[in-house]
């Protein structure tokens, strides 16, 4: 094995998707594998994408009065077992501790997979009185759920990092209101810093969140597999576990009466760097939208050889060392690679594995004509530049890949949406690695009968690929009249029906 | 009860210390307790103040190169075992996840209590050339330490906040270094943002973290209690663990010898948060320095009555509105409080009892003399200040107090660290809330001897207060020349002995 091909993404997309996934996360340095299964390390490249996102949507829900904390990891079994059908979701994956320092747990204690449980308890001693509300509270940590099925970094992980708010109203308007804010502010995520299009909709009431009146989610096409991704969600859970835990205050308008408060919670996790890792990545591996990249910018000096007089070699590299810090100047994270031992093609791919969005190259000619070679990742445009303003230039140019890569993603997602009325018609759009949307009754029943009639099996009668699922119903979807694509009810929405992570 | 003593702090220091700190972290809204023991959830109030730490920490070792990584909370018992000394000291406090989803796993996996074990590994498979060199990894996270001795808020829990940080380097030098420079940085937290005195040492060889070769430390004395406290370590681990974990390079002086690298690990947790409020507050709550305080400044309408005329009263909110507006507009964080059915003394009282550092009353008179006046939280301090450039003001008094915070609490300090050269010395001044210094032969043997000889036992023969210990071997201190104050053997250093915990 030579030593590009050890540092190369060596699988497809199209040959060995999973061995091309993991190729891309591991090489480009974003994510380690951990000896658990289900575990990964996030390595320096992959956390800053996080860190830039917690910035990003820290700002967004400052705006909306939304404060910081940290509630305890442990939740005990009884206060666990609080909302039936939430502990019913949540009980396959909870890991419980039963055992410190070599001794036995009198009580074993559960980590969390999601805090509702673990924080509600806390909103009904703190809420005494409606002047106590709203009460919205964010906190950024790591959750644990024992997955069995197969895992995938970032996608599918036992530990993950995520934000988790859990927000209290006194009226289910206000808090019905902060869910669609919330939801906007996940579309932003995607669209502003990730370039990643979603599709805002509704859960269906099979996927809705366990203990929630309605769930609200932002929905992503992954090329190449043609599945649907959960990219984020916003529920509204109503009272229902206000009235569980006891979160009630004095209704304003009717004194002496209490009334349990209407409550939200909403999450976005480091599936999100996943999500925009599929999206966007290609045969050469991790590509990065320019916002998000440690590495925006890497400065490379070309078309030196072993006749190259040292006086103009000279001048090469000090040119690129000046761009760096110029770059750097104006908050631009560029890097100047200046290795004389390395061929340029070496740094290229070196650069391109890891998914810098954008390339310098700055060889002698270019020098005489005061001018440099800007090279995309993301596709392989080149330009010739002027040097002078280069600052700008690049600014733009960020910018240009960041838009460029976003309607890229758009256009695909667009096409990869179908039409469709019949049941044929979805077991098309699949086989094309497609989506398709349908008028639809809502029921269970229809959605697990689609399921059902989309698996696909192999020979031996095994489940090779799992049927589709209602992903969303888009809000861009209007109203439909006449029957379910299924069942002989009227439709009351039209549904987003594709395989799924 | 009155609603006032509900709110207020019943207990005092002297009366009853551990439920005024109680009192003081739950009434202030820092914190609340969970229904685990040694687990608290950290409410805005209290989160703000780490979050402050985060960024100045951030700050300061993002100029040593150092980046943010996040690893894994599970540890496999194979990894966990590797490093036996540290293992030793660990095990004992270390939980493990058996179960999951109702099923027993096959193999067991600990939590986290530290990261060494967690992450060295990956340095051996990350570091291939002394090129790779240094690595520095510094990760925020929640760590689990199944306490079994008496807990207590941020100062001893099981589950916790810090950051961890981890580094490898090519030479000792280098190493070693990087010790010292991130114990200036803890200093700075304490001193810069705290307003907390710390004083630097080495630990003895019987307080050295298990593995390293030696440990750092800034220690801080507690009033009333007459306790020290670790408040954060800087360890240098030597090759200790690079040698277990194979994290080697090939020697760049002796082409063909692998030689370990050099590690170090440093931390610092939520700790720091119950250090400063032992620190600073008093009988009347929490005394929040003002780097670190949620709200900076409270502004208090006063002098209002019934008999006040209602345009009087509306300009003094308006005026209070509008200091509000532009302290917050230079970047102080005010709030006005113009509830009108709440009088000015309980308005006080309930923002004493939260420790916001500076309040500002404005009532009818101040408002004719163009004046308002400045009380600090802290002590009494009152004085009249003019309305005119009252944003200047207020920088410089919350500057004022946080330096006479520190240097209240320095002076403090001071007093308490006596000078003695006997057992009789040391006994004396533990009796007096106090610590001491000693000249000290350094040993393990003596210093076990030293927590025997001061042990308090009841009349049951039962240890009512656990012996003094080295807190440190502070670096002020000159060497000494003479005898050991405990065995025959020559005196190596001089030893900070006290209670601690």
């Amino acid at each position: 094995m030579s030593k590009t091909q050890k540092f190369s993404i060596e699988a497809t997309r199209e040959s060995d998707f999973p061995k091309w996934y993991k190729e891309t996360v591991t090489k480009s340095e974003i994510l380690e594998y951990h000896d658990i299964n289900g575990c990964y390390v996030l390595r320096p490249n992959g956390f800053f994408i996080w860190n830039t996102i917690k910035n990003y949507f820290t700002g967004k829900i400052d705006g909306l009065g939304v404060k910081e904390a940290y509630f305890p990891m442990l939740v005990s079994k009884a206060v666990l077992e609080k909302e039936k059908d939430h502990l019913e979701n949540f009980a396959p994956e909870v890991a419980w501790i039963t055992e410190c320092g070599g001794k036995p747990l009198e009580n074993p204690v559960a980590i969390r997979p999601t805090s509702e449980t673990i924080m509600y308890p806390y909103f009904s001693k703190w809420i005494q009185s409606y002047r106590d509300l709203p009460l919205k509270l964010n906190q950024w940590c790591n959750v644990l759920r024992w997955e069995t099925t197969q895992t995938m970094p970032f996608i599918r992980g036992r530990e993950f990092l995520w934000q988790e708010g859990h927000t209290a109203h006194l009226t289910r308007e206000e808090a019905d209101k902060e869910v669609f804010e919330i939801l906007g502010f996940y579309e932003s995520v995607y669209r502003e810093l990730l370039a990643v299009p979603v599709i805002k909709g509704m859960k269906s009431k099979k996927e809705t969140f366990a203990g929630a009146d309605f769930t609200t989610t932002v929905e992503v096409f992954i090329p190449h597999t043609g599945k649907g991704i959960q990219a984020a969600t916003s529920h509204s859970l109503g009272t229902n576990f206000s009235t569980m835990f006891n979160v009630t205050v004095e209704d304003p308008k009717a004194p002496g009466c209490f009334m349990p408060v209407f409550q939200n919670s909403w999450g976005l996790s480091t599936r999100s760097i996943g999500v925009a890792i599929l999206v966007h990545s290609d045969n050469r591996g991790l590509v990065l939208p320019p916002k998000v990249a440690s590495t925006q910018v890497v400065i490379v000096p070309c078309g030196l050889s072993k006749n190259t007089p040292e006086e103009e070699k000279q001048k090469i590299l000090d040119e690129a060392s000046r761009i760096e810090k110029a770059l750097n100047a104006q908050g631009v994270r560029a890097q100047a690679d200046l290795a004389l031992n390395v061929t340029p093609g070496h740094k290229f791919n070196h650069w391109e594995v890891r998914g810098v969005p954008l390339r310098i190259e700055i060889g002698p000619k270019d020098l005489a004509n005061n001018q440099v070679c800007f090279a995309w990742r993301m596709d392989k445009t080149k330009k010739s530049v002027p040097l002078e303003n280069i600052e700008k230039a690049v600014q733009e140019e960020l910018d240009a890949i960041h838009e460029t890569m976003y309607h890229n993603a758009k256009l695909l997602q667009e096409t990869s949406m179908l039409k469709g009325s019949t049941m044929e018609d979805l077991n098309a759009a699949l086989r094309g690695g497609k989506m398709c949307t349908m008028v639809w009754c809502g029921s269970v029943e229809c959605e697990d009968a689609i399921k059902k009639m989309t698996e696909e099996r192999d020979k031996n009668n095994v489940v090779a690929a799992a049927g589709a699922k209602s992903l969303c119903i888009p809000f861009s979807e209007n109203k439909p009249s006449g029957a379910c694509s299924v069942c002989p009810s009227e439709a009351t929405c039209v549904g987003l029906f594709g395989r799924s992570y």
